[in-house]
């Protein structure tokens, strides 16, 4: 098992249930409830039971899906958690991907004025990225994270096994994190990712420690997103916003595919603003449209793609901001673009479906 | 002016202005809001605008009263934080009671996950109580502050002349709490307390700033309330359960008018578990009657109340905790009463009416 050390917690990957078992035993929590939606109540919560038969798991379980990441179901969450009876000395294991991570670590630790919780990431982008740094939070009036606060977990517990429970569109989406990483941070490992062309083929837990190790070091020297944290937000100023609109469609996108686009249109303005080599943008349009589907975006949504930027959190004085890179493997953060230009990069996008 | 130091932010009474115009100047933040009620609005606001003339104040105005310290008010608060263009780098003032203060700092440290929030508490209650400790919060399912965190503010800025404002009703409500720090903490002024019979001839700042040293020595010792900061809910565990059922009915009481109530039934309760002196339990019912219109508690509203104990977040095993004292001047925390004693401490109080 790989264990990677944060200040106060750690990160465990691979067979982690002597330590959960060991955990739950030293701790006595007065209950335990386990934070579950449709699919890992299904799917995740007996192999969870299974590895920790001597614990009692009390269960909250909510409807899948990233449209429920809001205010409704946390008032469902605290309602239940009021019903099971819980208190401050009570436990929170979130079984999920990013939502019921984000999302459950936000209740319990607003719940009686917070409760430990511990997450269980179940889906691969949700072990690559919502496991290090603390963010928690809910979507509201369609800003992604708009409501939330930064908290700690007791522990992340990484399980393997959850990723053979996941769909390939999963698998998919939770690749753009790696990528990501790999784009602002390792230009090393940017030729071996290239050299991927069957995602159904690839030893995912050998890719998740490097990139939670870029992701560790990076939010360690800055908690609170107040300077290079924001190279995490490459492809997320955009993609979030695309993220954002297409939750209000018939045609939803995963994170990761919606931070797919992201990374093509900010590597076009990198290329714009900071002089990332057109070659550099090539390369990566190449690869994420090898693995990624074309989603075309519609040219009159692009109004609320831009009112949407306008919203993120991430902005100071109502310039949009951005993290860029130059060269591959580098994040340029504080970065800004006129909206003309942040339009033409939808539209370059757009360019590479003809 | 006076100054109480605390670990990350200050107390001022008295002369406020000078130290808020410093502060708004140096801190440069992009946009500042001011969170008020109907009545800060009318009353307040304009003291702050005249007394901090150079800065452009956003205004977030909400109704008045603790029916309104709950999770759809928060909605209004962050959707108008949204709307004005907040983020982190914002500050919000919370101008106004516990209410505005509880609740604005919740939403303050929730929205765009946490930005800064002064808070200039304008009733003697909240400038006696809800200004040490960091505690914020919301009611939810009618039970009091069960949904919320700990977070400091910037800073604490009591201005005196905000109870010149106040209808009578609230300044004895907020004197409920000094008769608490007191009972607790300080049986050398219990007899000055006593002596007191007009509560429209006190000079309040005097009072202030020993009362909140009491609340400060306490949270400092122990500021996630494991402990010796449950001294501070001596009155509570009955006051919140009468409070929270009253907000439902025709006649809701102010919070220090319910803690009056919870003080008397707990020395009751302190009498029969630890062994106050029935001397002082009577001292202590004669002072508060005299202040404190007698309430009566309806006997078929008891099994509410009880419910509502059960649900107080200080519990551990389903237990319901107390505070009790004994003698006067010395809190006992974490004590427990079975429910039959509960019941006779509320009919214990009812006899004082007949």
């Amino acid at each position: 098992m790989k264990t990677i050390q944060l200040d106060d917690y750690n990160i465990q990957i691979g067979d982690i249930w002597s330590t959960l078992n060991t955990f739950l035993k030293e701790r006595n929590y007065s209950k335990i409830a386990v934070l579950v939606d449709d699919n890992t109540h299904q799917h995740c919560l007996p192999i969870l039971e299974k590895n920790a038969p001597n614990f009692n798991f009390l269960i909250i379980k909510i409807a899948a899906g990233e449209q429920h990441k809001n205010l409704e179901t946390c008032q469902k969450i605290w309602q239940r958690m009021m019903e099971l009876g819980l208190n401050r000395n009570a436990l929170t294991i979130n079984l999920g991907g990013g939502v019921i991570g984000d999302m459950g670590g936000f209740c319990a630790s607003t719940f009686k004025r917070g409760m430990d919780f511990l997450q269980m990431p179940t889906t691969l982008l949700s072990q690559v990225d919502a496991s290090i740094g603390g963010k928690l939070g809910i979507d509201f009036m369609q800003v992604k994270n708009s409501i939330g606060l930064f908290k700690n977990p007791q522990a992340v517990l990484i399980a393997p096994e959850f990723l053979q429970t996941l769909p390939f569109d999963e698998i998919r989406s939770g690749f753009g994190e790696i990528i990501k990483h790999t784009l602002i941070d390792n230009a090393k490992q940017w030729a071996n990712l290239q050299a991927i062309t069957d995602l159904t083929k690839v030893d995912w837990p050998t890719y998740l420690a490097p990139s939670l190790q870029i992701k560790k070091r990076i939010v360690e020297v800055d908690p609170f997103e107040k300077g290079i944290r924001k190279a995490l937000n490459f492809g997320h100023t955009i993609g979030h916003a695309i993220e954002g609109w297409a939750l209000e469609t018939e045609k939803p996108l995963l994170h990761g595919e919606a931070i797919a686009i992201g990374m093509i249109c900010e590597a076009w303005l990198s290329h714009q603003v900071v002089g990332l080599p057109m070659t550099a943008v090539d390369e990566i349009v190449a690869f994420i449209s090898r693995i990624y589907e074309f989603y075309p975006l519609n040219e009159t949504a692009f109004p609320d793609f831009l009112h949407l930027m306008t919203k993120d959190k991430k902005n100071e004085n109502e310039a949009i901001n951005f993290t860029m890179i130059q060269p591959v493997g580098k994040a340029v953060i504080n970065q800004t673009a006129a909206k003309e230009l942040i339009l033409k990069s939808l539209r370059f996008y757009n360019e590479i479906g003809e």
